[in-house]
């Protein structure tokens, strides 16, 4: 077994109301020097060894992202 | 200026309606071997060198999760 991690976050060029909304309310909450927050989503899998590259690239860009507006990174972090 | 990731998951004892969603949707589009799918949030700040890691702990804790229901981890990714 491996655990996977999917990262998959908004395009560069897409707006991402969310992660505004964060970064304009903490200056207001007396946080400075944030001088920009994007949010997106993490998912964590337990993944068969059997499991290769592109599958897991198949899974994230057909299931857990819209590749219209959002990249995602996958990477394997422990055997 | 250092980019900092903040990753936001429910906790271990916490059910995860998005995730089993995922997870059991899996099998039926024909991919076998994912096991288990925890979905939670990924945050991408852009950050002052003059910000410290206590003062990012608590936007994270305060601000991007809910302790009662999730944990975070902080890491910075770049200078």
């Amino acid at each position: 077994m491996a655990r996977v991690v999917v990262d998959v976050m908004p395009k560069p060029e897409i707006l991402d109301p969310q992660g505004q909304a964060v970064a304009r309310a903490l200056p207001r909450l007396g946080f400075t020097g944030i001088s920009d927050v994007r949010q997106g989503k993490h998912f964590e899998l337990e993944v068969d060894d059997s499991v290769d590259d592109e599958t897991l690239a198949k899974i994230a860009e057909g299931f857990l992202s819209n590749p219209v507006i959002e990249d995602f990174t996958v990477r394997r972090i422990g055997a």
